[in-house]
This record gives C-alpha cells, sequence and structure tokens, in this order.
C-alpha cells in the first residue's frame, strides 16, 4: 500500500443555496454524517434564539454591538440586515479551515451567495432544487409552520430564486435525501481532482514544471 | 419515494490520458466493473492480434481497405499511423451511444486526445498519473514485458506526457486501483450535475425560462 501524497492544499470553499422548504439542512446532515473533512460555517446572527436553537449549532448567538465590531474589522464575508436582525457569516474562521486544507460549507441565500462570487470566484457554487414546485409546497405544508398565504409568498420565492441557479456552477435535485448528499459528496471529490488544483503534485513527481496551459 | 425527472440527455464524452504502465486498463476495468452507464469505446486498427488479445475487446481488428474507407467516410474522431498501421476511434458509435444519453469513455493518448479536444471542447479530459515515476518505473519493470532500455525511454516519454496533464479538466493519481476508480467515478457524477446540463431540468421545474447566465 502506498500513501497518498501531502501536498500544501488549500481547503475549497462551497457555497449552497436552494429555495426554503428544498431540504438544504437535511441533506447537509446527511452528506457531514459520513465526512469529517468538511466544515459547516455556522452562521452570525443578532437575533434571539428560537426555542430548541442551540449557539453554536443553528447560529453564533451575538449582540449588536459585537455585530458591527466585526463589520467594522472586516471579519464578515458577507451580511445583510432583515428584520432589523443582522445575518453574517465569518470569513476569519472560514479562512483559518482553508488554510489547514478543511473544505468549508456555506449555506446561504442567493443574494450572499453573489456576494461570495465576487469575493471568491474560485469557490464551487451548488444550487439544490426541490423535483417540483408541487413537492415543495407539499413539504411547506407538511412543516405546518406557516400559513397558506405565507406558502404562497414562499413558493413565488422559491421560483425566483430558481432562476438564478444558472449562475451557480452545479445542479442538485433534492428528490431523496441519499442522492442529493451523494451527488454533492461527489461534486467537492471531483474538485479537489481539478487539475488547477493539482499543478504542483505532478510538478513534484516529474521533477520539473508543466507546460504552460495556454501553450 | 419519487422518481428521478426523465430528461432528454446526452451522454458525457470522457477522455482518459496517462502514461504508458501508469494502470489505466486497471483502473477502467474497476471503474466499469459496477457501472453500467458507461460504454468504453474500444479502438479501431489494422495491425494483426496478438496473442490474448480478441476482436471487439482490446481492439476492432480491420483491414487496411475497411480502415481507409472509414477514413474517406469520416466515420473516425481521430486516428494516427504507428510503424505502418492504422490506431482510431470511431465517431459513429460514439455518437450513436452519446444520443442514447449513455458516457463514453476514451482510453487515449495525448496526441488523440489533443485531436479530440479541438473536435469536442466539451468532452471532460481526465490524466492518470502514477504517484512517482519511480513507481511507474516499478510497474514497467514488473510486467516483464520490456528491456530496461525500452523502460528509460518509456519513463522519458512519460514524463513529457505528465507535462501536458495541465490541458486536462481534472488530474487523478493512480496510487491504489481503488482510490483512482472511486474519483474518476466522482468525477463523472459532479459533471452530470454541471448546471448547463440541467437548466432544461429547472425549466421544466419552475414552467419558465432561468435568468440568463450572463445578466
Amino acid at each position: 500500500m502506498m500513501r497518498r501524497q501531502k501536498t500544501q492544499k488549500k481547503g475549497e470553499l462551497i457555497v449552497l443555496s436552494g429555495p426554503s422548504g428544498v431540504g438544504k439542512s437535511t441533506v447537509i446532515a446527511e452528506l457531514l454524517s459520513d465526512r469529517r473533512d468538511i466544515y459547516f460555517s455556522v452562521s452570525y446572527t443578532t437575533r434571539a434564539p428560537r426555542v430548541g436553537e442551540a449557539d453554536g449549532v443553528n447560529y453564533n448567538f451575538v449582540t449588536r454591538e459585537e455585530f458591527e465590531r466585526m463589520i467594522r474589522d472586516h471579519e464578515l464575508l458577507e451580511f445583510a440586515e432583515y428584520v432589523g436582525n443582522y445575518y453574517g457569516t465569518s470569513l476569519k474562521v472560514i479562512q483559518e479551515k482553508l488554510e489547514k486544507g478543511i473544505d468549508v460549507l456555506l449555506d446561504i441565500e442567493v443574494q450572499g451567495a453573489a456576494k461570495v462570487r465576487d469575493k471568491c470566484p474560485d469557490a464551487v457554487f451548488i444550487f439544490i432544487v426541490p423535483p417540483s414546485l408541487e413537492e415543495l409546497s407539499r413539504r411547506l405544508y407538511n412543516r405546518n409552520t406557516d400559513s397558506s398565504e405565507v406558502i404562497t409568498r414562499r413558493l413565488e420565492k422559491a421560483r425566483q430564486e430558481c432562476r438564478e441557479s444558472v449562475r451557480y456552477d452545479y445542479l442538485v435535485v433534492n428528490d431523496t435525501v441519499m442522492n442529493a448528499a451523494r451527488e454533492i459528496g461527489s461534486i467537492l471529490e471531483a474538485e479537489r481532482c481539478r487539475v488547477k488544483k493539482r499543478v504542483h503534485l505532478v510538478e513534484s513527481i516529474i521533477g520539473a514544471p508543466c507546460a504552460p496551459s495556454g501553450e
């Protein structure tokens, strides 16, 4: 048995978006259940924890003062304010993980993803869709948390968000959690095999620089 | 259980290259052992079968007249002449499979791959390298088919070919057959998830066109 060559590799930044109710959290939980090499980035927020939410798990709950300090100190990759509360992603934590070669997964909505795309064009962008809008509607009703009026609005928003999927690299259909998690796992493995991320490896094998790619 | 949406999808053309002795055949055999959805394209040649080679398995053995007819009728994706014998890939067979949505795998050396890249820029190009040149040398010696002089030439050729890997999309290290086959399997699955190949799927879900990608 041979050992894999150790190389100075950086982790991948993976951005996952998809409409509310599509089942992102369940798919992520399935994906992470047998992967210890992916760090799931927990967002920061100034809103109060809801019943059942734990600090550091669902969100990192911080004060408004602390959040504004993070903005001032450029510690956030992206942030937004909704209904009087801040929500954001810590750049500092992400960079630390990536430098250590750990892949970082962000669950972020389309506007936030657009900001990340501007700052980190090398990140991998994955969009999750439901198998149909009827199925999404069924899932939203089954959650039993929203009125039918709110669900109608969510469905219209979902339709708008899905149109943005063309700006992503990959599209995954959450027909079953297993399928969707397996596809995302394959995407992550494939992205690690990209030639541009492994040129140094070839160069160390042949002991010479590779041909320039445009040649 | 929901059924995956059936769509008019075309197969992927996958080009696999790597230096002689790297173990491509073994990796391909492992990959195909649990995949019925990939067609391995067998090359055409005018050279005589060697002991143990079977028509339609190692090569499709044809006469010089038949090969030249295929050239004239533009039935070949690429071909070359080595030491007085023709070697080539049938475009006709490949197109038939791709149209049926079947992925087609080509095992082809770097010059042939370059020709395919010109004709089929959408194909997926994977380069396989050995974990080290020492290991490649060991494998070539273990085959017990070449003199040490021939092996020295093969190693120098391998080094040159590896420099061409930057023109490929993915790089796979054949440290173990299982690892290499798993990585190639993931690459194929990930490529099927590319947004550009699934836009029609989103459009059928939302019943509307997606936003243009450059918008």
